[in-house]
């Protein structure tokens, strides 16, 4: 049952549903529906794909993260960078806006979901811990800049394509005497629309009256009036004559479930490409699930995010949608909105389909101008070239991890930016642990105290050099102080013992017990013998399986100042 | 001028040349020219390549390790495992035997030298790092098995292909009707003398009197009397008529330098087989020279013996040969004989060259089955399946890295296994360090010592709760540490202080600083103060460069002792 419960949270919070969730749920939902139907639209026009795959990808998913997701209050459906993620993976195998482009795109949602599921079972959760702050938030800013440069066409009418900011900068420069000034017009009103009603509308209201609450959840209703609206304009004078751009019929009705022919379009580059989507849609999911469920003392099992995202991509796929995550906006909009469960979700799915069961006719006129304001407007509250300075004063490795990361997917796109960043930060991480900080250190006079002999006054002898290392030894950095033992004892001829601290120790690879080994052995030869002190209580259990110690030359000592005086009794 | 003799360390050990250094190099010289030349042959033989390139290989390399190189008593030339990564690396771009496989292999070589080259002046010599001990004893056993696996066609005079112990086996069994049994014969007798000098002649030519170093010496040279004398007989009964494969004419003369043409066969596929075989080469050769360098208290540089091997990889590829390193038991060869100078390599090149111009004409009828003996009984040495043992018992991280590299190699091949095991290595490493040690901690009563609550009875209050982090705090843990810190608040309702004891953190990056003050801010919003203690040097400087410090709701205590008399004394 406890097992049974873990795959399915549902079972621990349906247990206990009663009267107020409910009402809490549903108002959330409606705020949530009527936020999501201009998204959802627009998502799908960022991903290159029809507007109803994107209502689509915003019903069976939720019911699926309902079922598994252990979060509360996340939101899952299509997002922002992800969408840019497929447009760059699709883009690169099928033609954009082909039959082949949409099968490709509902594939890689269903590898996605495989993938996801895969690691969810396997409980590698942690793997989402290979991306380190910098990269991400310098990934997520990139991609935010990426996609506000991309909906520059849409929102002047022109052609231009790319996946990057060199590609999509050369072709919307090619464009510009193209430009339709109608659609401009159109763009460029949603925006300011948009931009006023984000930063000033909330403090007006206010200011009439209006709670703080209710006014900041009638501002991030926003996007549908401007959709409402610029969908009348466009029907009463007719702009679609006058070229101007718009979405066009929507079928309407429920999808139909798909269950075959997905391996039609599977290839290799799918599948990488469905790989770095799920990493980055699972640490964009649970980095919003983490902070959410904070602020109500809730917790989130990492491993059942995987499965619940997982599911909800295969429900995706199967319904005809696209890949999904948990989103940030809609996320922190249902919770705002009072979600106290999440059934809000599947209330929030049934809006969907009602919307697409019989308001989508009435969308036909709506331009594509408009939808690409409410997508830069989103998506300017990605884009947060901060952690530039932060990380340059803090530390120079996670520095050049973040604008590395920035620079190569503002230079060559999404899927090698993240690529480079994880990379990146990996190799950082090696380098820096490869030189371990070693201290010689001697004892402050009349203290049992040991101090680095470059920093402090202390007592040492020339028969004995204690080294103090900070950091664990493992592959990495085991030959780094092999070489530095080596380079004291060419140096010092007097030299008698060496001691090595182990306090700053926590782990001892085999690697570096081989070379400890090696040390002792060459040490022997030289005449001279290896002490340690200070060994920590797991990494002597590991030292008692091996048969280092029994061919040590020297002792272990409980402390530093036991060893030397140990060392010194005997000389 | 330091900088100079940095890259030319010839000019340090040059200027104190004498009388004895030049006696000595000298005879170790003839002493390892007469052993280099059958396995010169041999490992040529062994890469699919004509026999001279084998000695073209053992000529100019020799040379520029001299120049360049900072081990004393460093021998390279052609080596087993190289040879075997190149016939791997070039078989799969050219049909076996032809004019552009031979192309190939010494591109091979000059790629192979620009990228170590490269990596020496960015003194990237700690990339060698990344191979952790498992995996590079794990990968030369199976490189060994699967060495002396494919020389079984030779020694029975079957046509048998594969890169692998699975394609290698099926091809030998349906080879096997073709046995010719006289060359099976002179095979097996290779192998039984080559056996028998190997691990008895010694003692028996001590008992007769002569010293333990020179039966040693006599022993290496077992290879030079088999390969005469199975020449001898088949020249004499001139086997070649009766299906033995013999190796054939060898071109007399030296190599013709050939400085272009290479780009024609470059591609993809042979720059990542480069970059594995300037690696494993790499490897090789740095713990050879460091374990000779050791026992004479000599250092080597593990940066500039990037630049050595470099240089030495191409100049074998302008000479006519394939990729090379320093080769294990050529250079313990000679050291043992008394090479005290790089000098003793030039004086190898020298006698190898002169075997080229005057020698070869006798060689013609040396049976394949011979050289493939030599090989068989030289990779002996190579295959140590200990290391599963050994780390089966020490650590079972390391013993998942040693066994999936051996396993993988032998089933895929050796560039897969060396790939595999580097992406196992690093994996299991930051899976390790993603779950790092935290102990709840507590005084035990009447002293200053802070102990792990489960195994010491010790003092602790339901207000606060004491943790101790045995690991660095990096992107890879810092969310299992915040996951740890909400499980705790979720499960004690009256928690008033967290204390982060921090003796055994070596580093805190942003992402960790980002997730610590995530914390704060959270445990601010419970109610609840977060406290650091027994913060170390480097990390208190370096958080005092952000502006975590400020915000921290409770306070850094130099020692626990005074955190926890703190934190009471305001209660």
């Amino acid at each position: 049952m406890q097992r049974v419960s873990q795959y399915f949270p549902i079972l621990k919070w349906g247990k206990k549903y009663n009267r107020d969730d409910f009402s809490g749920d549903l108002l959330a939902a409606l705020i949530v529906t009527i936020m999501l139907i201009p998204q959802s639209l627009a998502y799908a026009l960022l991903a290159g794909l029809p507007p109803q795959m994107g209502l689509y990808a915003s019903i069976l998913p939720l019911v699926a993260y309902t079922l598994f997701g252990t979060s509360r209050t996340l939101s899952v459906g299509p997002v922002a960078v992800v969408s840019l993620m497929t447009a760059t993976a699709v883009g690169g195998i099928a033609e954009a806006g082909g039959a082949h482009y949409i099968e490709a795109a509902i594939s890689l949602a269903l590898l996605s979901g495989f993938i996801l599921l895969v690691l969810g079972l396997l409980r590698f959760g942690f793997l989402a811990n290979l991306l380190s702050h910098p990269v991400v938030a310098g990934f997520i800013t990139a991609s935010g800049v990426l996609i506000a440069v991309s909906q520059v066409r849409h929102l002047a009418g022109i052609s231009a394509h790319g996946d990057n900011l060199p590609e999509l900068g050369l072709s919307l420069w090619h464009g510009l005497p193209e430009t339709n000034f109608i659609t401009l017009s159109v763009g460029l009103g949603g925006l300011v629309f948009l931009v006023f009603v984000r930063s000033r509308l909330s403090g007006i209201l206010n200011s009439m009256g209006v709670s703080i609450n209710t006014a900041g959840m009638l501002c991030k209703t926003g996007p549908i009036f401007i959709v409402v609206f610029s969908t009348l304009i466009a029907w009463y004078f007719k702009v679609d004559e006058r070229g101007v751009a718009i979405i066009g019929d929507i079928p309407q009705g429920l999808p139909t479930l798909q269950l075959a022919g997905f391996e039609r379009v599977f290839s290799k580059e799918l599948f990488t490409a469905a790989i770095l989507i799920s990493i980055i849609g699972y640490v964009e999911s649970v980095s919003v699930g983490k902070t959410l469920g904070a602020k109500r003392r809730q917790r989130i099992d990492f491993d059942q995010e995987l499965v619940a995202l997982g599911a909800s991509n295969v429900a995706s796929a199967v319904s005809g949608g696209f890949p999904v995550t948990g989103g940030f906006s809609r996320s922190v909009v249902n919770f705002d909105a009072g979600a106290v469960t999440p059934a809000a979700g599947l209330f929030t799915a049934a809006g969907i389909a009602i919307a697409t069961l019989y308001f989508t006719p009435w969308l036909a006129f709506l331009p594509k101008a408009t939808l690409a304001a409410t997508i830069i407007v989103a998506v300017t509250t990605l884009v947060d070239f901060s952690i530039i300075w932060k990380t340059w004063a803090y530390s120079k490795t996670d520095f050049i991890a973040a604008l590395s990361t920035i620079v190569i997917t503002l230079t060559f796109g999404v899927e090698l930016g993240v690529l480079s960043g994880v990379v990146a930060s990996i190799a950082l991480h090696l380098y820096k642990t490869s030189h371990p900080h070693i201290a010689e250190v001697g004892y402050i006079e009349g203290t049992e105290h040991f101090r680095n002999i470059h920093r402090h006054t202390v007592v040492t002898s020339k028969h004995i050099v204690s080294l103090r290392v900070d950091e664990s030894l493992y592959f990495v950095n085991a030959s780094f102080l092999e070489n530095e033992i080596y380079k004291l004892i060419s140096e010092r001829s007097e030299l008698e013992h060496v001691v090595l601290m182990c306090c700053a120790i926590n782990e001892i690879d085999i690697s570096a017990l081989e070379m400890l080994e090696a040390i002792n052995e060459r040490l022997k030869e030289a005449g001279i013998k290896l002490h340690l002190s200070e060994v920590k209580g797991p990494v002597m259990d590991a030292l008692q399986c091996s048969d280092f110690l029994p061919h040590l030359s020297g002792e272990v000592f409980l402390t530093q100042y036991q060893a030397i005086e140990g060392v010194l009794s005997k000389n």
